[in-house]
């Protein structure tokens, strides 16, 4: 019981935000952590009344910690509700039982679905380090996943998180694999098939490494952070949503494995599909489209990489009672002009407002992916959804259903540009032959999107186009001048992001 | 060049301890965090002088730091040497391009020596994250490397230490694949083997996860952190030392990278294989005996393992130049009575004093061991080694060998009991028929070792005894009674850890 009294330590709020890692902070003269082996450790159970998390601990030698104080990180901090003051005990953690699974899969072992469980079931728990997500992550990356595997990883995402359920005998989705800059084909999509009278949950997520998600953009308009219940009144009064999928956690694993998996820069292909098709399942709806573009600077590269994920999809999407449908679209230059938070906003408003000057390429493929949605809900014979779409948008029907979600949300308002903007002109005359997606999303990056959601890229040009010596190629808009010259000092650096011949 | 000056920043030392990774931190409200865009990175560059590191961002929101401060952890801060004021740069991290090969190698890709050394040289460097060095491990673990790849990375790991050279055509050495508690042979075969006048430059590493390793135990005795210089030194004068290895830096990469694989507990064969054979190549060997324990509780559990790994260190050692010689040796029980740094040295010396009750199976594994290696280095014939090395031993002369290298190293003392003790009985009569190598040890590192020199688990009996109820199996010894108290709670929660029937 001595023991039990020496291995408690007081609160107190350091205000260190450490990111995704758990930390706990520990003074070097504190007496348990001599007298309780804690030296030799790296990470240790921090538990709070009946809450508790492992942490990575970090020995704080100056004055900011007495003797028998302790820190927490800031997402430590919240996780264990803590307030200044409050006991804490330390405690040495029990090993996390199941890495026997990660290292089983590492050895080549085939994981169940209940392997994968209690894996996601520790993750959420926090009890997973990061270098051990990662190593979970490594052993499931590359093609080192069977069907049944990813299968049985997207059923637990989804056993491990929350469900929205629907009175529906049909609900739709439709989800893009990305990559691609701009492309904000979403808000159009849900518009129009919430105009035809289809169900559509939809929930998106912010940027992690592009320069805008969907619910970024959908922000610089309306209230994108619902709850379930909020996310549940808006669909039951409108059909559809525009919400950001972060505060729901239909599928809270899959947020912390792929925060990890992004800043490892791994692909991996089977975690990509479960986390798509876990969100979709969890949020109830049973028909989802799947655009995939194809590029060398898109995410996906290859027509045979392509040709795989889309039999995967709809296959692991059958043993999860989901009927998909894949597109397999261009994925070789931005779609729309905007390339960033406010400015794709933009191009959505100019699309939804049948506007004379709206970017065609974003309108015809919004519609083609609604035309999709349509008839995989057979609501119109094969061939006749784009028809459908098309109306549904030239009468503004799609429009003042776009503005009843949005008020239905909390909020219609109009994105703004930034202060600053500076044209970049061609160099030379001729045919612009490529561009650099990733490259120009780089560039809206170092501009300021997503955190400035007025920042980033406004195309002028694609592929094909002829164009004069000196004529404005993009432009781009920050909020900052540092963030501009960022941005200018980076395209200097770089050869055809425009190549031009 | 504004933005030059806007991304320095004045460095504080904050005297914070984050063990492995590498961390930065900036204040809250610090103006180049927002305008040169880190708000969204986990990783950023920090340069100093001619020095540069990558560390993980922390934002700091009290008034540790002021606007146009950093801090740096205390690794990164001696990496850097940095001091209180120093003007660091703070920049993007370029991606790191070795990361490729370990994307490829997730592929199942085959690595060459070429692309182990980049993915070393930048772990060296600080470049990689620890989530980055785990999933370069995971992609390394299980039976993912080929003989070629183990060559390849046992080379690199040589290529980007420091070396060890002798004007000597035979220089010999030993190793142990580990996991039994206690088996503290290594003082003893180096005494024995530099009596008979070979070269053996022996560096030995700290426990990292065991109760003891053998440069814990030598520090008992002796002053075991000597640099490259005092090595040779005491080498060229007494034909062996019994150094640490980790002042050495003959694999730093090794010395990185393990710490993590520890932290992941993955078992990975090629980095050990790797490891082990790395540091004896830098350390100037050209004939090594490898003794592999085998036991149900050992570091290699079945035969199969330890064939295949004995395979494998012929191998690789013959590409590296090395004629290695494995013993696969017996791993049920502990070996000699000592579990702990101290304890363990007492072994040490009364097997080297000869007296009357010192452990027989601990002097009987070293004699064969050091038969082994007088018999590779073909100064005595096969089969006469064991003779020629109870000779050395029963002599004295392997003593006064020893005596004479820790005179060499800078000290020459008698290890300590620790104060608290207590005598743990059997709680029935019977034959020991099972003993458990790794509770035992977990037992000895909750008493305290080791941290604690002298604490640890004195065992009083073995395989096949004949115990009566109430008879001492073990003693615990610890520095603090609250460390005997956490040893015994364990105790209680276990059974069989001595399994009498």
């Amino acid at each position: 019981m001595k023991r039990k009294n020496a291995s408690t330590l007081k609160l107190k709020r350091l205000h260190i935000d450490t990111q995704i890692e758990h930390v706990v902070y520990m003074a070097k003269n504190c007496s348990i952590y001599k007298s309780e082996g804690f030296e030799s450790l790296s990470r240790v159970q921090v538990s709070l009344k009946n809450k508790s998390l492992i942490a990575t601990l970090n020995i704080i030698d100056n004055d900011l910690l007495q003797e028998g104080e302790a820190g927490l990180s800031e997402n430590a901090w919240h996780l264990l509700e803590a307030k200044d003051c409050d006991e804490v005990s330390i405690s040495h953690p029990k090993p996390v039982e199941s890495m026997a699974y990660v290292r089983a899969k590492i050895y080549g072992k085939l994981l169940s679905k209940e392997n994968f469980n209690e894996i996601l079931s520790d993750i959420i728990q926090g009890r997973y380090s990061n270098i051990e997500i990662s190593a979970f992550i490594t052993a499931c990356a590359g093609d080192n996943l069977s069907i049944e595997e990813i299968t049985g990883l997207s059923q637990a995402m989804v056993d491990t998180g929350q469900h929205l359920h629907w009175n529906k005998a049909l609900v739709v989705d439709k989800h893009c694999v990305g990559g691609l800059p701009g492309n904000r084909t979403t808000p159009i999509v849900v518009s129009i098939v919430a105009a035809a009278g289809l169900t559509i949950p939809k929930t998106s997520s912010r940027a992690i490494t592009s320069p805008a998600g969907t619910a970024d953009a959908m922000e610089t308009i309306t209230k994108v952070d619902l709850n379930l219940d909020e996310i549940k009144k808006v669909v039951e009064k409108e059909n559809g949503c525009l919400a950001w999928g972060g505060s729901v956690k239909l599928s809270p694993a899959d947020d912390i494995v792929i925060r990890i998996e992004r800043a490892l820069d791994i692909d991996s292909e089977g975690q990509m599909i479960a986390s798509v098709l876990s969100k979709k399942s969890a949020a109830g709806s049973t028909h989802v489209v799947i655009d995939i573009p194809v590029g060398k600077t898109a995410k996906v590269r290859t027509a045979e990489s392509a040709e795989k994920l889309k039999y995967y999809f709809k296959v692991i999407g059958a043993a999860m009672n989901m009927k998909i449908k894949v597109m397999i679209t261009d994925g070789s230059q931005p779609v729309g002009r905007g390339i960033g938070p406010a400015l794709e906003a933009m191009d959505v408003l100019s699309v939804l407002r049948n506007e004379t000057h709206s970017p065609q390429d974003l309108k015809i493929r919004s519609l083609e992916i609604a035309a999709e949605v349509l008839e995989l809900a057979e609501i119109v014979e094969l061939g006749k959804g784009f028809k459908l779409a098309e109306k549904l948008l030239s009468s503004g029907e799609a429009y003042s259903k776009f503005e009843s979600i949005c008020k239905a949300q909390g909020a219609f308002k109009v994105p703004e540009y930034a202060p600053n903007k500076i044209g970049i002109e061609a160099d030379k005359s001729g045919v612009i032959v490529e561009i650099d997606n990733r490259k120009l999303a780089k560039l809206a990056k170092l501009a300021g999107a997503p955190k400035e959601l007025s920042a980033g890229v406004l195309m002028q040009c694609h592929l094909n186009k002829e164009v004069k010596k000196g004529e404005i190629l993009f432009y781009i808009y920050s909020a900052e001048l540092g963030e501009l010259n960022y941005a200018l000092d980076y395209l200097k650096s770089q050869t055809n992001i425009i190549r031009i011949e």
